[in-house]
């Protein structure tokens, strides 16, 4: 029998333990050990703000396996046969020698473990800003239990009234929920023109508006400048534009950055972006280490760049490839992510699989893009509006990028969208799909096939699309296109946009042509409520002879502005 | 300018609305006409259960547009310029000379309409069993919106107590849950082994048990034999096996059958299943007459075979090609089906796209499949039950089925596994999906991917799998294997098999080895709950010898037999 083959893991967060238990079961006999520098194991760190704003109470349910055992050290001998050294922080390691120095923290001990082969799994520390007042009481980030064991006591305690959030990525959008959930009022900061970056600005902004319906406010192209404090105590915030905003609380979420600094200093191969730079077998330059997680750098599979994408569910296959390389040899692969995401909002959901239209640009696309809105569901069923948009390569007709927000079912539309991404699949793929069809769960023609529709329908030349965006600077810029609002009388008083619009019921249409403009040549713009009879009439207007005609995309329920009504 | 095209369709429920629209958005000169046999125009029937069990009130959200239009040939005539005539039967097609000969059914008065381009969707018609008693009062089925309104004011006048149901397919199922949310005890009668044929049978006996906790008894392998009545009116049901019991109410779901009789006479050709035969463009035998909906045979995608797909979303699907292509030319195309379809019924759903294995032995794959079971988010989000099956075909490695059932979100499941065969992936694709996660909405690890996973590592021998199917054959076979639960104690004395099982929690199983059988070829089976435990004790018995190790897969969440507790 050859010779039990030692893999050591450092990190036991997420990639790490996945990997270490991959390893176990491709090869029962390896020596098996994980670092861990945190006192627990395998923790669920996605749950931290459900926990912290007391969706769940029990702080066990973060960290014991679904039956309620503790993934504690035992756990791991017992179960797996996995060697676990929690509060143990990696040193340095000695590649030639093929040694990892370690140091107890608990006791200051050092050791010296050796391996065959070395996974690295050190996850990523949160980026804070270069601010003065970082020192301050009060000012915490959302990563570790530690973090959430804080900010879960804030809740209980029920003292503080006024927190920012700083960043309004999906983990600051989270925290803002929970801390809301929390009773307490909110303020998101964001230093870009637009929270969630991997939206175009468009249905960020929508989202952003949301937000704005629950008792929190949303500020963008601002940042922290200083943190504010007595005592030692946070009690503000100071913005760019001069602002002071007073707060007990700021939890920063700006992102986080790859830690590295112990595969640098053993000479392995960093990547541009800063992460660990890896091959499809998550082999780094020196071919017995492995990296996986928070950690390294990945291809995006559409652009082929590589990038950053510290998601827990990318870190769980990473660690399921690495495991098995490290114990057998390079036969798994990851090819890398489409950087899908999602998250929950309050009452809405937003989420992304792809490139957006304007990274899509970045990464030398044609793209074209549409936007529609839909319910999820029929009406009768409790239907709730989904917001989409579809971005496809015009030069080979596949799908590269799908974004959506709403009340209604996003992370289904997102989640069935990432697999066709995944695939490769063409517009007109999608067209025909053959999704599962009941009233309680879906459409006749689900939204992500009608999107496919208007997709198509637009690359084919059927209509001309304009973005409400652009609607919003033809206005702003003083142009006056014709504009025409499809809808009934009913709904045009509950509400409208005020834009200057012509109400004329779709129905009508063919007998109001008398107050349609003379010139056929003038600009119109067509829409209602989701622009579905937007675009039957713009089709008739083109019909009769009208050559510059748009359907603005989305219809009302996609205007990012304030509304007369 | 070319002359004006004539368009007539003929039938007016969910694919001939379809066409039409879509034809008039393509050619907007064209003179459309719908010829429709009953009072309503597109009304949403696959709502009827909905309506029946009181989950909505207002009957016109089954006739109306979602903003509140009912779809009456005024609606027709102003939104979309095309001609309804209701109430209205297609007597025959004449060919050569490209006209059909109708009749008004409120004043009988025949006409001729002419054509260019025939659209051909004349539906389907209930089957009934060939049995006596037919003709009593409270038999029914549930098809027509005369249907819906019989059976709401059954639900609405609250007098019947007993009803059976006729057939345990989609329709069937849903049928059932309506009549239980009225108030009315139900039987659901089906004649083959099982309910819902789409599913395997281990898949399909879990429902099965499922819905007998809603207070409703389910009887397979049974047939009605006589309707039971006294003055015309209905008392009961009488079966094959002799039995009789009493019920004031049946609802009739064994399927549909085509209504091919008007193309039939026309001499076009009809297909082997009974469907009217097309091509991908929806073109019947004769190049101007095109036909969608319930009335066609297509072929399923993974098959190749012609099937009937009778579902309302492939009706809208078909529409909009046959639309096009009446309107323009052939362009536009209808691949196929993947016979992708889900069910509520009370707290689970049920669904499935591509093949069973069972079918997929019959069109000669050779197929793999594993069975697993999951929540479908984490517990502290209140994550629940699915359970899946996988089909692949061990030669392509492509996914050809996927079958899901439980009280999780399987629409989802079923959804996302839709488009994955829709695009021809292989189960190694989906290994690395990248899928929306955050705890809201699934696990790090989306129960489909784990079930990728499972069968990733069946097809490449790392474990062999059992069906709790075959555990049971073995076992009232007299063999006797030896049967590991990996739980722990208190999970044991909540829920278990008791089928002689050895409790041996995971933990335990390195220490207590020599509780093991001493001769290592003896037959080991493992399982958990879920047998990912089971999974991990199977590759340990493996490592230490063991050479016939299997894993019950789904484990005691896949036993649709009896347990001890």
């Amino acid at each position: 029998m050859s010779q039990q083959r030692k893999i050591v893991v450092i990190g036991g967060s997420a990639a790490g333990p996945k990997a270490a238990s991959r390893a176990r079961r491709m090869d029962l006999r390896a020596d098996i050990t994980i670092i861990q520098m945190e006192n627990d194991l395998s923790m669920a760190s996605c749950g931290f703000p459900y926990y912290v704003g007391g969706v769940f109470d029990e702080r066990e349910k973060l960290i014991c396996t679904p039956t309620g055992v503790i993934r504690d050290p035992n756990f791991f001998k017992n179960a797996k046969d996995i060697k676990a050294l929690t509060n143990t922080e990696a040193l340095s390691i000695d590649r030639s020698g093929k040694t990892v120095i370690y140091k107890d923290l608990k006791t200051g001990v050092e050791g010296t473990i050796s391996y065959d082969k070395l996974i690295i799994a050190t996850g990523a520390t949160p980026r804070m800003p270069p601010v003065k007042g970082l020192d301050l009481d009060g000012i915490t980030t959302l990563q570790s239990l530690k973090d959430a064991d804080y900010l879960r006591k804030v809740r209980d305690e029920g003292k503080i009234k006024k927190a920012v959030v700083v960043g309004g990525g999906l983990i600051g959008l989270e925290t803002c929920e929970a801390l809301q959930l929390a009773g307490i009022e909110i303020t998101v900061i964001e230093m870009m023109p637009q929270i969630l970056m991997f939206l175009d600005w468009q249905l960020a902004k929508i989202l952003e508006n949301n937000i704005r319906n629950w008792a929190t406010n949303v500020v963008t192209n601002n940042a922290v400048t200083e943190f504010l404090g007595t005592d030692g105590k946070l009690t503000g915030v100071k913005l760019a534009n001069g602002t002071e905003l007073p707060c007990e609380l700021a939890v920063v979420a700006i992102g986080v950055k790859p830690l590295v600094e112990l595969a640098e200093k053993a000479d392995i191969r960093i990547g541009s972006t800063g992460g660990i730079d890896v091959d499809e077998f998550m082999q780094t330059s020196d071919p017995d280490i492995y990296a996986i997680g928070d950690c390294i750098e990945i291809p995006n599979l559409i652009s082929g760049k590589k990038v950053l994408a510290p998601y827990g569910d990318l870190a769980n296959l990473e660690g399921r490839v690495a495991g098995e390389n490290a114990a057998t040899k390079n036969v798994a692969r990851f090819p890398g992510t489409l950087q899908t995401g999602v998250c929950k909002v309050f009452n809405y959901q937003a989420g992304t699989t792809g490139l957006s239209e304007a990274k899509a640009k970045e990464a030398g696309f044609d793209p074209i893009g549409v936007v529609t809105a839909s319910p999820d569901k029929p009406g009768f069923m409790g239907g709730l509006l989904v917001i989409s948009k579809m971005i496809a390569d015009r030069k080979t007709g596949k799908i590269i990028g799908f974004q959506c927000l709403g009340p209604g079912d996003v992370s289904k539309q997102v989640a069935q969208a990432a697999v066709a991404v995944k695939g490769g699949m063409t517009v007109d793929d999608m067209v025909n799909a053959d999704l599962p069809y009941a009233p309680p769960f879906t459409l006749a023609i689900d939204p992500l096939i009608a999107i496919s529709h208007a997709l198509q329908n637009k690359m084919r030349g059927l209509f001309t699309g304009i973005s409400t965006v652009d609607v919003k600077k033809k206005l702003d810029n003083g142009e006056e296109p014709f504009i025409l609002d499809m809808r009934g009388p009913g709904e045009y008083d509950t509400m409208r946009l005020g834009i200057g619009e012509v109400l004329m019921p779709l129905g009508a249409l063919r007998k109001r042509e008398n107050e349609l403009p003379e010139d056929k040549d003038t600009e119109i713009i067509c829409y209602c409520k989701i622009s579905l009879r937007g675009y039957e009439a713009a089709r008739y207007l083109q019909s009769i002879g009208y050559t510059d005609v748009k359907v603005m995309e989305g219809g009302i329920m996609a205007w990012p502005y304030p509304r007369e009504k």
